[in-house]
């Protein structure tokens, strides 16, 4: 069967180790660890492995990225990203999904045009598939939905009947 | 039961009305009507009403997301809107929203990022609870889905036990 | 008598229609109903003839704009107008108060100063008469006087003795 | 014979309706109805056929361009447009100009660049096969002669011998 | 009697004092004397207490500012300011008016927004009642009554029956 | 008769000597030789002197401007200019262009608003009388046209009957 | 004689007290009182009789320039003024420039245009005869000269021979 | 002994005068004269000599800062200043400190960058030793140590063993 | 004793390892580990437990800010920071210092409006208690100071009597 | 004697060939001729060998610049330029200049802060001795005086007594 | 054998007939005529043949790089521009290299990053094969081994085995 | 002899670890390992020591670079540095390559005018000695070259004979 073949990576840049702890009227009391439960619970649910990884640091979010492009016996088949304070400033990570070629998908929290000018712009939108932000953590669960919809559709357009 | 009690409205902007014949390279195939269809059962399917309309008038516009404000036996309890081109020119819309006060979502088909410079910027993004972008005609149930999900929240947040 | 002869046209834009109901910390608790209501008794005090409008579409506003200079027996001696969210946006409605050549007056209920800065433009500043803005709806009674101000000092000005 | 099968459509946006009357010094003194005469007659004699319209309102534009991409038996084959005020706030019209894949011309009786500095910036520029500006309102004619002209020789090019 | 314990202040800015001699076209042939004149007959038939100032001295107008703030005998209970050239250059005057906390109505003879671009933007606009522009020196005159209007609807709503 | 005494001078600015063999794609494959016989058969058709050149100097270009104001035996009556690269950095063409006070039509075989954002600023385009810009080569015969048109009504307006 | 009746009014702004005391480097060595009575002999040999006045004060300086339009017996038949710091940051100053109507001649001693770049921008280049800059307080000298030139020469363009 | 020895001088811009009146969560409740009062005890245990002065008035200012650099009997030996709104608008006070050569030290109460954008620049942060900005009055004591610091370092650098 | 309990922390970011050997006509000659020293002997003096430590990776400066809010026996009361060269880039640090919550004061040896352009803007000046700059490494006592005052007096304000 | 030795050269851009024939209300009547005769009067009875030339050609200008910097018996002592419309975008004059080492004074006919924005920069402005504007076809002969002061004083401060 | 038959020309732009002689602190002490002299033998020695020429003209740079298009017996392989003060003000030569389709390589003597802003921009970056920049005249070297290299791997990736 | 002695640092910073497998079309389709490679063979040819280093992590970069600077038994002499993406974001490492003020030369295999805007500022450009940009992996191999030929034209400037 297809789906249980589909794996999927979430990667959560700086400061959001600290979810449901600061700035709970922006990010709501859910912790990370209840999220990645939660994640986990629903990608299981539609039979889909999902590994969860959370960094503070720039260069370890782009070798994670990296590392979903080696080819071999277990691709990573899709990645969800949060990157944080770095959507605004980091070159790199968006150079690292252009380069990785993987379907992405970017999810914010928050309503970036609610906030900071600085939050306005993002340097990952342009490279990424799609961009879900302003619904709480519930935008993680939109953005497996999202990829699990974009892979059905790709197979379809592309596998001979 | 809860959710059938919930009314939702879909507005679709200007040039909407030529989904699937138009650039279909970054609109896809769907027809406005199609697509009508598909979110009508969906809508059903998750005990919904939902209502779909579309106008290239902006003014036409901002007298529908008004309506929604009409206090009385069959209020709307949140609104899906793709304002088209309308969603980089249009204030009157954008107040229209604030206005209305109903739970409102902002749906792009395209990832506007990936696209002219001019359409980077939302009049409405910061006046909505949150937007999907990018993932075709998928988006829009994406969006009942997040509003559905608003809904319960605040429902459980806001009643006593 | 002079002043009997006198026959303004007051214009409201997009969202006005909801005056009394929506942001009412912004725009005070009195209806559109109301304000024409107490406007026309202020212009009957003063010997005038006072017609109200409002529309949520900016073409309609042209049109009306545009009426208004239809030479004949019944001429428009004065536009009042608070074009609303199209005083940021449309070039069209400054293009008709230009063709219109009928001395008009801008209201702003709220002080724009002090709103967002999208608000800080006004694209028909520079064509009309003069501006009153942040006393709420007693502006649209100021703007009133200004106009008969205006048209007995032409008068005055321009009548040979 | 090749070209009386040609069909052109003319659209002028708002405050076109008052050629004539407004602003002479720069825009002539000739009424829209006379230039839709003037245009006719020169129609005839190029054995084209002419539908002239005009509006005040942008959703009204998208419509009617909309309209000419109609695909059975009596397509349009040219779209000449001077879309006033609206060339430099509305997307909505560049949007539907670009739908509509109908080769288009536009039109300025006065030459933008030496008025107001919004002026300077057009929406469809970038979306039309070229302007033309500044000949007052003999430029429709030559906008006529250009679409004839780019008719020709994509029928030359494209045809087979 | 409520209105006659008002106490108003006007405070013109540099050049003013030039009134009805220089550039007359713009500011009209009424001299600063006769301004004075007229607006206290017109205060008196008000039942007002109104004093009238002019300096070029930023300074001096700060310092005037502040002493409407004195708690005492004799309070001033609203201000009326064209602060002339310094609109567009005095954060001081402004950081006076917030000070004050006294309700202050900006009033300007011109219609700013047709004259020099540097003088598009106020830095008292925001900190003020409203303002009230283009309509020459009628405008201190529809000042007087906006501030008599505000203190009126403010007195009704935080006195208690 | 009158036209025969028409003489305009068509100028072409620099690369416009390599039409027809570079970027075909955009600019035709018409070469400078071909474009100035097919509208010189124009100009004799129409009984008129065309007299063209071409430089890739911005020096020359203004010289050749300079002479068309020589008073005397005779005189230029038009000018059409594509100023090709020059068109977005000399002032001293468009110095020169003022100077001269010859009616002069400026021409762009390409649309330039679709190409690289420096060439959208067209330093002659507010001291021209209107610009034909995106037909490919027949724009120079629109001009000629647009002259001529321009000529006539101005004959008209300004010769005594 | 006429020049003998000329009266000129020399004007230093903000810190030009200390000329030749600080920052000798850029300004010269030259105190302030030696530089009027360097003037002061000049203006002499040249029939002119020359007032100078040096303020830190915005507002005195304003006071200055206005007593220049004071019409009577003894008038100012022009200006030199170097605004210091004030050329910069005063609209009240190019204000009453304007409002004096007197032919006025801009100073700098320094090179503006090599200095910070908030210094590039004057306020009263605009509304001023000329400028001299950039040749020490020799530029002063120059200034005078200029002046009687331009009134020399308006007397025999305005004189009736 | 050589504090003794050391003469500071402290300049308040406009509005300080209000200090412990107006915006008192920003300010604090602390009054001009307490902290007057407050700084010369802490300057005498520091066997420092203080004065104090507030103008509202930019010349004053600056008058009061050259004064500063008059050599003779009784130099002043460091400047503490705190031009209030003239941070953002004075060039003079600005040229004033650069032409005095005094070590100058620049204060704030307030944090700058949390207010208005216009209130981020300081038009003397590159002309002064330091800047100490965001600890209420209290940063007037951290200056005053920043300064005996600095002539400390000074006097150890400059003098000869 | 209250002093005793408070525990403060000192962070250094990119480069300022480097202290005393790079650039040292900007940042003085005194090393990392000599201004260690010399601020935990001052700390000492204050009855402070101060931590210092350097790092050039900006997520491991938020690794140490984010541990700061680790409630329990330890909490560190506030936080000195010299983020180097992330300071005009890292809002990643300015997340953490919001999320932290605990009082921070931004410390800079250079006085950054004295250089380059890209380093007069600081993404953590508004979000922390205050700033100093510009008196070298002094600037980190007079931080300390501050933070000492801040808490003094909120420690009297919030502490019932 | 040594004035007499002193030789100048006069560059003047392109289109001042024009002079006195050319928008005469603001370049005045004199014809280039004439003002060649005019200041060589001048120059000698100041005892200066000048020398006159006009260019249309940019790189024209330049050699000659660069020919005043060839050592030998016969250098130039000073040049005065007026680059007419080369002054806005020149690189190539302003990197002449500059090479040459000649003392060169920048004239302006008009006062080029009255005109067009695209004239109020100047590339040359900052690397001459000075300039003299808005003074008409006198600032010439101003810009001579400034050229023999400034050799003075050089000589005056460079010669040993 | 291969490399003989390579033709390059090199062309250097305004003032740099000047080199070694002007400004040698940025541009080295190495004359034009010693640069050509070395970079010929460097030529020889790789078996090419090198043309040299500069020009202070716009126009003629324009026309020698238009001549390397002509194809015919002799055409040229490569071309090594240093277009001086042309690479931030010419769209022309831009075009001339577009049109020329020559591999170009772009050459800078000096680092323009390190100096004024304006020369930050090079209009010909984005249409050459690659830039050298900041190492004195030996990157005119470094530009002939890249023209090489590139020649040998397009002739390796075009050529058919 | 001495070029054996000299030893290079290569630095290639993120996702240059994927070169010759991300966007081959831009970078190319050799590996990281075998440019390494092939430039050791270089360097080894040239008698030089390369060593060669990628990280996609910012601070270790800056770690590495620093190193270069400990002065003792092993310095290294140049640097060779693709900051990546970091070029574009980091003012970290452009302190450390100043702090380091070893002889740097920037590369980049793309031609980065070509690319994205967010590309075409570096922040290491002003700090370095020169740029090589847009010649694929060759460029590396200039910038060996570049090194030894700065070094040994300082040493023969800076050794004495």
């Amino acid at each position: 069967m297809y789906q249980s073949q589909l794996k999927f990576l979430l990667l959560n840049g700086p400061n959001l180790n600290l979810l449901g702890e600061r700035e709970t009227h922006i990010y709501g009391e859910t912790t990370l660890a209840e999220l990645h439960s939660t994640l986990s619970d629903k990608a299981t649910s539609l039979h889909l492995a999902l590994s969860c990884k959370q960094s503070n640091h720039e260069g370890e979010l782009v070798d994670w990225i990296q590392a979903c492009r080696v080819t071999g016996a277990s691709p990573v088949d899709g990645i969800i990203i949060n990157p944080g304070a770095y959507t605004h400033t980091s070159v790199a990570i968006r150079d690292a999904i252009m380069a990785c070629q993987c379907p992405t998908v970017e999810v914010h929290i928050s309503q970036l045009a609610k906030r900071d000018s600085f939050r306005h712009h993002s340097f990952v939108s342009d490279v990424v598939l799609g961009t879900v932000s302003g619904f709480g953590i519930y935008g993680y669960e939109l953005a497996l939905l999202a990829l699990v919809n974009h892979l059905q559709i790709s197979d379809i357009q592309h596998t001979p009947a």
